[in-house]
């Protein structure tokens, strides 16, 4: 367990998700620069390449000044936890040498109100995966049959499947209503038209930090080194376009249209002290799925619904300990068959849901198929989300005295073209 | 349509794929350069970067030595098409320059069996469509229901769902026969161990090359701006892995431990000659998925299968032509959500089946599931692909005494690890 009573020499809020426990790894830029691998504390980012400039990290400069994290992440951990806990120590220390640099404020040390993240990696790959089972459970219910809500092999192996990369976005963009063919369920025939029900998926998502050749399988004991660390990810869904495309072949345009992931990655390592219990498996996973140790996160997740010119409204509360599936089962299924990852693959948890109905990650199980729909302050109700909602994902753990957070994941929907 | 009487002033066998009218793109190496774009003529490759360097084809170098075709490609069709123009030019023009450059044996000019065909571009996203009816409807009859074979969405849209682009590999490698979760049907729980039911998908695709911006859609009428030509592509599936993980979300690890793609890219106005009606559509599809002309392409395929150290065994004689859904049909249907395409990406036709049994584009359906054994000269059967056992895909167009092809789409199946 880290030293809770370590701070940094900065000022920071007892609510900042920017702690000196946190560190995380982002792109910026701003009127002087183009892109930046940076860091956060408190309400500023950190430079990564002034700092490397200033002989402060070492890491070879032209890494940092690169349009994604990917080339810094392939440095491997080795190199990226120790410019970590560099950042720590020069943060903390209040004889460091960036502490007395009062030139650092405005080259090292930017507002981050003054600055734009950008996508934090080049996804190569994008998996998703379904792996929350109060939600599969409700998905079920639904749309099958409560009685048998999960199917026969979901206990057996983490279902996943392949999204889009292209149309991953960082947060703070906007996007337009898809359109496509839904097919009414008293119509004979499809229609075209934009969609009806829009939806959220509050997932997390973690970002290989290590590559992988073709045949080559990455054991759950091991899979941590492959793991550099987590944002938060919401899948959007158009929910009718889903219900008529996907037999056989599972989700296409529903999904494709947009995602939005947070851009700060919190590093496996901060999350280290918030590991947690996994969910009791039963029946037990085949050899290969089994693990040991606490594989689970204690990660509290919110969403809130704004719509325009309106206040937030928080419409669900869930938690990432809730995930039936760890990442490490996770991994371990994806390579089993020879599958190769690559530094920037991005793999989706699957909307996470816990046992109480405040805990459902979607609209659809929200409003549970918009039976029940979710009254706003402003005395609006939602069913699913309306043209100009932003939706807005935040997270954070805390423990002992400890706390950390992944910043925004936030999107607004403009109406269809 | 082109000039039959056109001929190249090199000498190239009457059953090339590689003919003045073809001049397709790639990428190759050999001893002494590590990547160069080229395209082919008779049995040699065409180095363009030296062609530019000697000031014969009017492209930056630079984009001519790049890793993939990518940064060419995105110079427009405006640009390659001219390139290939040129080509065309200096390689039938008995006064060209080319001709009288001794030199140019050796440096421009390489005899393909002499050098490497490496991935001919850097794959983006991957989608797989599953636009042949004849396969559809053989799947859903052995699958589901032979009186209902076809899903009821199927006739309305180009069934698709996003693929591995990890694991693609160039024609002429081999992989690893996969392992994992199996449920056999007598079984109560699933297994592990290594695929039993492996098998090939003959299909070709199409690369991608012109990006659009997210929100964006491509209409039919304007999608062939969007393509910049076709491969051969064997989508390697494992069905029993397949049958136990594919629902609800689709196949995951059944088809991403390898694809195989033809090193070639076939340019769209090389195959424009061989454009023939499309299938006609019954029910009338949405407005959006109409489209005008011929779309169909009347292009050959064959599937062989050589065991280790033996004769190659022709199994099955498909034709493109037999697609339900056109590739116009299926861009316009992917972007219609507004969801983006970079140059480079690539979109699977799925397995192409013809109505008659020796067409049959899988050993699924060859074989029936195994019950109908294919006997080979060597007098071993195959219900599904063996180990060692090499799948070869080769395709051609010829009509009026033009004759263009594609080359190998090849790859071997190792024992499991």
């Amino acid at each position: 367990m880290p030293d809770k009573n370590l701070k940094s020499w900065i000022e920071i809020s007892a609510d900042s998700d920017f702690t000196i426990h946190n560190i995380p790894f982002g792109i910026y830029n701003d009127a002087s620069v183009r892109h930046r691998a940076c860091s956060a504390i408190g309400d500023y980012v950190i430079d990564l390449y002034e700092l490397a400039a200033k002989g402060l990290i070492k890491v070879d400069k032209h890494v940092l000044e690169q349009e994604t994290l990917n080339d810094f992440i392939a440095l491997g951990k080795t190199i990226t936890n120790q410019v970590r806990n560099t950042l720590i120590q020069l943060l903390s220390d209040d004889n460091s040498p960036l502490k007395a640099d009062t030139a650092a404020f405005g080259t090292v040390f930017k507002k981050q109100s003054a600055v734009k993240m950008l996508m934090p990696v080049r996804v190569g790959d994008y998996t998703d995966f379904y792996s929350s089972i109060d939600h599969a459970t409700n998905i079920g219910a639904m749309i099958r049959d409560p009685k048998n809500a999960l199917m026969p092999n979901w206990k057996h192996l983490p279902v996943g499947y392949h999204g889009r990369a292209s149309s991953i976005c960082v947060s703070g963009h906007s996007f337009h209503r898809p359109k496509g063919q839904q097919k009414p369920a008293d119509a004979e025939l499809p229609v075209y038209g934009p969609c009806k029900l829009l939806d959220i998926e509050l997932e997390t998502a973690f970002v290989i930090g290590k590559s992988t050749e073709l045949g080559e399988s990455v054991s759950t004991a091991n899979a941590d080194d492959y793991i550099f660390g987590m944002v938060l990810f919401n899948d959007w869904s158009a929910r009718d376009i889903q219900t008529w495309e996907y037999v056989p072949l599972g989700p296409f345009l529903a999904k494709n249209f947009a995602s939005t992931i947070s851009p700060w990655i919190v590093t496996l390592e901060a999350l280290e002290p918030f590991r947690t219990k996994g969910y009791v498996q039963d029946p037990k996973v085949l050899p290969y799925l089994e693990y040991s140790g606490d594989k689970n996160l204690d990660i509290k997740l919110d969403v809130f619904l704004k719509p325009k010119g309106g206040e937030e409204n928080k419409i669900c509360s869930s938690n990432y300990k809730y995930m039936y599936w760890t990442m490490e089962q996770q991994l371990a299924h994806h390579t089993v068959n020879g599958c190769n990852i690559n530094v920037g693959d991005l793999m989706g948890s699957g909307t996470i849901s816990g046992p109480d109905p405040s805990e459902y990650g979607s609209m659809m199980e929200l409003t549970w198929r918009g039976t029940k729909p979710i009254t706003l302050k402003d005395g609006t109700q939602r069913k699913f989300v309306n043209d100009h909602d932003t939706l807005i994902f935040r997270g954070h753990c805390e423990k002992d005295g400890i706390r950390l957070g992944f910043g925004e994941c936030s999107a607004t929907v403009l109406p269809a073209t």
